[in-house]
């Protein structure tokens, strides 16, 4: 069968805040062939993915992502890798494609694992899904009291893990930075998995990171994620050979495959984070699972946002046993949380499986979205290259 | 004084050709502030970088470029380091933006040498601006014969060292890339340089590379570009290591500082090709100009775009003696060439010179680019979040 459209709807809560929430807007892409229908998501800025996907040609390395996805074939995996590749060719020079392409891949495993009858896992060749702990992903409070009633909310309602992220933290001065991963570990309890995100607060400065890993030992940090920006490979190499050792986690900002192999070869990570809406869809993030897995590195899924991406992020390492550990968004805005039909609930012992559906096995709320959709238009000369799509 | 106004002009040749050939579109960038005014230009996709200055804000870490620039102080260097500084952190997850803030950085490094009576490399630290020899960059041809011919009018126009790259290069089986290297060889004649540049037509592939390092041997090339996708650094580095040897060169894909210090670190590049209107702008560039040097890799320009961009591109590395190959343009499309009224042309030596001018030395010909000017609207919910400014 032949793609027949691939239509984007920009969603939006009325008022987006300046949080580190990303679950406050989304780009959801609908892909269309042979009477199926496949959703995606792609992370980050609705309206510039938009225009990557419309734009005029630069040149023969910067096309428009839809010259490589419009009314090609979609019968096997084959294809939507050979469209994964066909991008990355053709929009070589459009630094926005990866993001883009991601929830064009997404969408397309999705219409594939429907027509086929299987669950996008299977068709990435594991056998079955494995249950994973999901751990409470959330950001700091604003004082570490906040931080404190967080953490026993989250505690109370059953988590065995947690991560805080981003607000404050890094931002006021290490004593309150050590105030706040008191009161994290206060308030989960000492069993807790605590993970603690520094959201690349301090660029590639070493230094300060390095400051904080005293505390974050004491409280016996899980791990200690971005406290660099991503591909800062000799700040967090250092950062990896300091005393005393913390584990660290990062790579949701990889943009593609060799980014993320940089990152496992070269900065002493210990937990690889991709997200699927990010690095390039489905495709891009099982080949980077696959080779975290020869390097001993452990895989995780990067997600902030709706259980679409939560589905679609969680696949690329669904068989991988070892890698129990996922992100799961607890904070999520009501956009983010109507998106699906279904949920991705944890069980009663705290773990969260993968549908046991077709495709991404997560029902998309049209209804729903038609109350956050924001109307787009992008014209070139004269002409509409994009006009909101009918959902 | 403040930034008043930051404009974006889209200009493109009537017809875009698919062609590796990146002159055939621009975005220019014009600031405002105190009675001065700078230019810049963003490589690649105008409506896609257009897009990621105005897009609405979707996270804290992910706001439109403009948030980071408009009313900003602009009085001396630090505020230009601390516009970028802003930018990468507001603008972090939004992929498209380093390429926005190119054109941006560079706009203001030249309104501030305008203001300061300065050329931009005086402003970045260096005494003087050595000259460079330009190697005349071009398409290799249809058929090797073609090549020939070019090398020969390259040859006979003064050229002492030629670049060909794209094209056919990889696409039709060794032999005949063995005909086009022996074909550019012939045409330029034993003494000049000659750089062969694979435009990343093998991916992450090493072997294909590697079966055509003995060709390039027995061809004298002066550097083998970009045989792999940018940042690939196990390919780069497996090549670099093998037999025959023949210097690597790549980077011009690299988006950030950090990811040029992963090419410089891990790749064994000889050469570091830096496009100041790709990797954020001259800030970052010589950022990477110092690192390079401190490493003992030679940096180079990239350059496939107008004389405005040219001078840019140079001025990061202006001071280092040592460096003295330089990307020129030869084939450039008429819209390319018309967008500054000065050009950078070789002396009597066959060497080019950065104009002795404040700023960037380019004066921008409104007239004539007016002629390529392309009408793009942006509405989002009803509102014109972008249309043409007056040029």
């Amino acid at each position: 069968m032949k793609i027949e459209s691939v239509d984007f709807f920009y969603l939006s809560m009325p008022e987006v805040l300046d949080i580190g929430d990303g679950s406050q807007d989304a780009l959801l892409v609908r892909v269309r062939a042979g009477g199926y229908e496949g959703w995606g998501e792609c992370e980050a800025s609705p309206l510039t993915s938009i225009a990557s996907y419309v734009c005029p040609m630069s040149h023969s390395a910067c096309k428009p992502l839809k010259y490589s996805v419009e009314g090609k074939s979609i019968d096997d995996v084959s294809d939507i890798r050979r469209i994964s590749t066909l991008v990355h060719e053709n929009s070589l020079d459009l630094l926005q494609a990866d993001h883009t392409l991601s929830g064009i891949d997404i969408a397309l495993w999705d219409l594939l694992g429907k027509k086929l009858n299987e669950p996008v896992y299977h068709l990435l060749g594991y056998k079955r899904a494995f249950p994973k702990l999901p751990y409470a992903s959330q950001l700091f409070g604003d004082t570490p009291e906040e931080t404190y009633q967080k953490a026993k909310q989250t505690n109370a309602a059953g988590y065995k893990a947690v991560k805080f992220g981003w607000g404050p933290f890094g931002k006021n001065g290490i004593e309150k930075d050590i105030a706040h991963l008191k009161a994290a570990r206060e308030g989960m309890g000492n069993d807790a998995f605590l993970m603690i995100d520094a959201g690349t607060v301090w660029g590639e400065a070493v230094t300060a990171a390095q400051e904080r890993l005293a505390a974050l030992r004491e409280v016996n940090t899980f791990w200690f994620e971005e406290p660099f920006i991503n591909g800062a490979l000799s700040p967090y190499k250092e950062l990896s050979n300091s005393n005393p050792k913390v584990p660290l986690a990062g790579g949701e900002g990889c943009n593609n495959f060799v980014q993320a192999q940089a990152m496992i070869d070269y900065s002493g990570v210990s937990y690889i984070q991709i997200d699927a809406g990010r690095i390039g869809g489905i495709t891009t993030a099982k080949r980077v699972a696959d080779l975290a897995t020869s390097r001993n590195v452990t895989y995780v899924n990067h997600t902030f946002t709706s259980h679409l991406a939560l589905s679609a992020s969680l696949q690329s390492y669904a068989g991988i046993e070892k890698d129990f550990i996922s992100e799961y968004p607890v904070e999520l805005k009501s956009l983010a949380q109507e998106i699906g039909k279904e949920k991705i609930l944890p069980d009663s012992d705290g773990y969260i499986h993968l549908p046991d559906k077709p495709g991404l096995g997560i029902e998309v709320d049209k209804e729903a979205c038609r109350n956050y959709l924001v109307d787009v238009e992008i014209k070139v000369k004269g002409k509409a290259l994009y006009y909101m799509p009918e959902l």
